[in-house]
């Protein structure tokens, strides 16, 4: 899909190739470079606080955040009983890996970006979010994701794909041979998660495109939403995937301890996120006959 | 809260006072009308057909208003036994009509809507929309609502408040006044249910206002919500109280015959559509202390 966006008068408009999208008050360009793979821009906005677009689209706020980085992180991880190394793949800004040490069971995280300025434009303008990359239990790999998990020999309990959309340089890792690099590195009973899309966004082509691919390379497959304000039609989903069979209900105990500090994400949304509207449902349903 | 609205180079964009919203390219301006009450306008758009806008708001698009009119109507329907009577405040569009409509259970719906304009214009520009109000089971009362609920003698068992923001003619819809008139209507064990507003916008307050004056004046309240792509922030939340202690589990039946005819409720989302995002919760906690 080809999304177009622009500042005028002052208000950022985002707007999906068929023309929707989201509108926020700019009261400051704060930054603006651009990387050898895209534009990287910080700007201030009334509503929502720093916000930072790549190729001029929304990537994360102060303000919601939370809700994409809860729901990546803490879905998956909870639906493992013990979670001790975790591949993030994507997701420079720091928030995903953030959320991931959250888990004490974790002992490492390893963050594989492509762009390391991402990475830096994000230390520098969203140190609550990017302040997580500098801790010891983290290690960056800077490198194209693709090749890395082709090549690797380490294992992951956990991958997590918090990619841009499936355009240009990340459309690899939404397509079947990189899920099967992921399986690959998975040790038994691992998942992968990832930013499956809106069903709203193109006919929900986007969305049923990778969960079918996710059907092809892994045996248990399903999908969850969160109400995230500031991307294309404010409801996104994310796909989760095993070999093993997926365990909505996570324990007890280890929901509590995160409760307290998340936004968005609760023990009850843990499973209740599952229950998808109807007409993304009946994306994922192949049609009879 | 104040939010402004305007259409420029073909695109229309919706600010909240705090400076978020949404835009939509518009291809053309359908109809236009300045009622006692209010701006009537409808456009069509590239990615959700036709819109109505009320003061220049969004009030509904044909591709999303069944998210609204589904979840106003099935979950709160569904909480009572075998709901008879049922009244629709605000909703002149006659989309909550029509969902209420499709329980078998239901003889009478009224719709008490101030301004018999905004019916007229459905009519004419979403008969899809609007069609149910010609059904012999609605009746139409043109008038404040206000003063109707409060002098009626008719009972009724679920009142439906699908009326605009907390500002001008329908704030005295969020207020105690107004409630304890519904609860007066409401036979034994009715249920009143009514759009809150999102929990995103103006810091949360007018979501947390109606929630506190429902609570004020019934026994037993809760809060839902789903995904109004074309709504403010994207997450809308709607209440529902009784008396009676609430029911989140419904007849697995009377779900079964709805599910069919549905695009965004289903009958998993009849009670996981209660489980709110965790900065929602807390504003309905009062503070310790």
């Amino acid at each position: 899909m080809q999304q177009t966006a622009y500042i005028r008068d002052g208000v950022y408009v985002e707007l999906s190739e068929e023309g929707f999208g989201h509108a926020l008050r700019v009261t400051a360009e704060l930054h603006h470079e651009v990387s050898p793979y895209q534009s990287i821009r910080v700007v201030d906005t009334s509503s929502h606080g720093r916000m930072l677009l790549l190729d001029d689209l929304v990537m994360l706020t102060d303000r919601d955040e939370c809700v994409y980085h809860e729901m990546i992180a803490h879905v998956p991880l909870l639906m493992h009983p013990a979670p001790e190394r975790v591949l993030v793949v994507g997701g420079g800004d720091g928030g995903t890996i953030r959320e991931v040490l959250r888990h004490p069971s974790v002992r490492e995280a390893v963050l594989c970006e492509i762009d390391e300025r991402v990475i830096e434009v994000s230390k520098t303008w969203f140190p609550a979010v990017a302040g997580a990359l500098a801790s010891p239990r983290c290690r960056i790999e800077t490198r194209d994701a693709v090749a890395y998990v082709h090549d690797t020999d380490e294992r992951f309990d956990v991958v997590l794909i918090d990619s841009t959309d499936p355009v240009g340089f990340a459309e690899g890792l939404f397509q079947d041979a990189f899920l099967q690099s992921v399986k690959r590195v998975l040790t038994p009973g691992g998942l992968y998660a990832g930013q499956n899309e809106s069903p709203w966004l193109d006919g929900g082509r986007p969305f049923a495109g990778v969960q079918a691919a996710l059907r092809r390379v892994f045996g248990h497959v399903a999908a969850y939403g969160a109400g995230v304000t500031t991307y294309p039609y404010g409801y996104w989903c994310f796909g989760v995937a095993s070999d093993e069979p997926l365990t909505l209900k996570a324990d007890d105990e280890r929901m509590s301890a995160l409760a307290d500090g998340c936004n968005w994400w609760t023990p009850e949304l843990q499973s209740a996120a599952f229950a998808l509207p109807a007409f993304a449902k009946r994306l994922l349903t192949p049609p009879a006959g």
